[in-house]
């Protein structure tokens, strides 16, 4: 019997011990499946359409190349459900499929491409569990955390940034201003918007020169370093050379939108050799994909991606704050970024999206010390301006990472007291789920 | 009074007829709001979080800042709905927040960026209408519909392309023998897989040698011209080189994931005027975005972006193949494709997704005859082979334009009277909105 006279595929199914998992990516997907289908077929169609398959039996698709490089579906895990079947399926898809340099649009073509088009189920790409040979076809972050504490030479507490705001809209000299004074306070690092790239009215290399002299004036008094993320997003064909000509004028780290430019534009910079800083990547743009349940690609797999296209930072929305983020996306994502993966080092993620200094205990009750917290309006707005604004934050952070209380802590910052009152301090009821009675 | 203390923001709010829409996109966004929620300051929240604002007023939030800067809402139209809160509102999003060269990177961060992030409403991009003076940058297209027609010397029905299957795995020898046998049926155009780029075993300048060869030979005996799309999707770094030396070793057309990619390296690889053959821009991904009906973008809207950044052909989902696609979303991507839009050329819709001979008199009733119906299975899967599945398509394209009847065509093509009774006829039923009783 030739193999598409069976119900089901036989080169289209296994069992784990089946696939050889250092030359597969096995991805785990949550569909949605209208009643009444049977989701065998489904998860065959899927591993089909995303490596050998069409429609139809083409003569061409021979046996022997479907054993090789058509994916397989490892698993179908029915999930207990009213209208649509849930069901959780693993598949295995062949890496050497990708080509030899592993590009991720063809990563993702493959993984995240076509199988969004099923008409018969919706589907959202849940985890990925990646093979060591793909990753080594991979440099990484440059610095990871490790070195950006050793560049900081802040080592046992989360790192504080500050981001620009307005969003757009400054001039160079505004710019410039803001960093002096969130210098002076502290910071850690200070970013440009997503939207502050190289707008007439505050070009780029303009705005880099008027805010490094800042820092340096900042520097000679506070003897503290401090990071400047350059935005440089920017045609794809530019912006290697932006990234080179930002470090020559004294740029010490640059911002990456990844999602609207793409990972290959991030991973061009973070692997150019010259390109001696760290990269902070902001995802604007991803929740688009990350948000609807049933469908796209859940974030920590998102971060996961960035980790492995060089990004020393990463923009992750706290739970606590102005954006839409569930706490196990948040909780999830720190582990793709700091977890161990084959050596590429770690992404520090940077906490935002209307964080404040009441949140320091809770973020690092959740997630510890090794992540950023990141505020714009939460330092900036501070009542008694700017420097206040982050003398807050790090009090803040210096606290939790000590546990000690943020109002015990705020006894002796006036900074992080005005801050407390202004705007609280959070903290989640704690659940226990074994708890005696 | 100071603008905080209005309930609206003064500067958040415009007429249409109050902003310059020279240097605004004026785009539609959907909503799906929380009940009891005031969707007018959801609104001005996001016109905020796409520019000037973040979650609290800042000082260096100047009132002159954003008059000029932020964006404004221009209108918010209710849906009568039960639960949800469904509005659709205007945004004019100034473009000088982007810079000068408009990376399309930047343009996304703006009008599809953190908006999606927001907790109180789940939005979708729906439309946008573009000025002048954002378009301008853009050099679009090479050769639009009418380059290719000129370029293939077929003037007067749909083109025809055949899709490569298997997806992945066949040797560039086997591949070659595919394309030859397309091109002796008359094919206008023969495409890579968009999971076929540079496997090791398939590798792109032996592929496209090997083909160029065969479809050399193929045009000798039939006197046709005929494109072959190569899939250069690769590494950002790496991908101008690969299109210009693709071009140097014969290639007459190349093919770019343009989601998985980034719009900025269809672009890149558009703009450069070594670049002399047509692009074809492959959408795989996009579903992801565009299909969740309460996020996301529209289809539509990804086409025209992908117009302007210089696809002359795209694949489209027929609304009737094996991919999810409403009907909405492929007669709307037709006219972003096609509709005059400040002089850019046009790009060629190339409907695909399980196509076959019989859908080319809806496809051409649906949406004229600029178009290519393009087919993997659907050419290749033919009981008479690959030559006669193409002659098949092609007999059918024919027919269609001329207004003849498909089975009345396949008494003089045996090769499309063995598709019709192979797939059928598609025809939908024609809808009467005003008819007389």
């Amino acid at each position: 019997m030739s193999a598409e006279e069976f119900t089901y595929d036989p080169y289209a199914f296994s069992i784990f011990e089946g696939v050889d998992v250092d030359n597969h990516i096995i991805a785990i997907y949550s569909l949605e499946v209208e009643p009444g289908r049977d989701f065998l077929k489904i998860a065959e169609g899927l591993a089909s359409e995303a490596t050998t398959g069409t429609w139809i039996k083409v003569p061409t698709e021979t046996s022997e190349i479907r054993k090789k490089y058509q994916a397989k579906v490892l698993g179908t895990y029915e999930i207990p459900s009213e209208g649509y079947q849930r069901v959780m399926i693993a598949v295995a898809h062949p890496i050497e499929n990708f080509g030899p340099s592993m590009p991720m649009s063809m990563v993702l073509a493959g993984i995240a491409g076509n199988l969004f088009s099923v008409t018969a189920a919706r589907v959202k790409l849940t985890d990925v569990f990646l093979p060591k040979n793909l990753v080594k076809e991979f440099k990484g972050p440059k610095f990871g955390i490790p070195g950006l504490r050793n560049m900081l030479n802040i080592h046992d507490r989360p790192l504080v940034g500050a981001i620009l705001k307005p969003k757009t809209g400054m001039s160079p000299k505004e710019v410039a201003e803001v960093c002096y004074k969130a210098a002076l306070g502290g910071a850690d690092l200070i970013k440009d918007d997503e939207m502050q790239s190289d707008p007439s009215y505050c070009p780029r290399i303009e705005r880099l020169h008027a805010v490094m002299e800042a820092l340096d004036k900042a520097q000679e008094e506070t003897g503290k370093k401090c990071l400047y993320a350059l935005n440089i997003t920017d045609r794809s064909d530019k912006m290697l050379e932006i990234a080179e000509k930002a470090v020559e004028e004294g740029a010490n780290c640059l911002l990456i939108n990844y999602i609207t430019s793409g990972y290959e534009n991030l991973r061009m910079v973070a692997e150019d050799p010259s390109v001696s800083v760290p990269l902070l990547a902001h995802p604007t743009m991803a929740r688009a994909l990350v948000r609807p349940e049933n469908m796209g690609i859940t974030y920590h797999t998102v971060k996961k991606l960035v980790r492995l296209c060089g990004a020393d930072i990463t923009i992750l929305s706290s739970a606590y704050g102005k954006m839409y983020q569930p706490i196990r996306e948040y909780f999830w994502s720190v582990h793709a970024l700091r977890d161990p993966l084959y050596g590429i080092k770690s992404t520090l993620p940077a906490l935002s999206g209307g964080v404040y200094p009441g949140l320091a205990t809770q973020h690092v009750k959740d997630v510890g010390i090794d992540i950023m917290m990141i505020a714009g309006g939460g330092v900036l707005g501070h009542p008694m301006g700017v420097t206040a604004g982050v003398k807050a934050m790090v009090a803040a952070v210096e606290a939790a990472a000590k546990g000690i209380p943020l109002v015990e802590a705020a006894k002796t910052s006036q900074e992080l007291k005005v801050a407390i009152d202004t705007w609280g301090v959070y903290e989640k009821p704690k659940e226990y789920i074994f708890k005696p009675k």
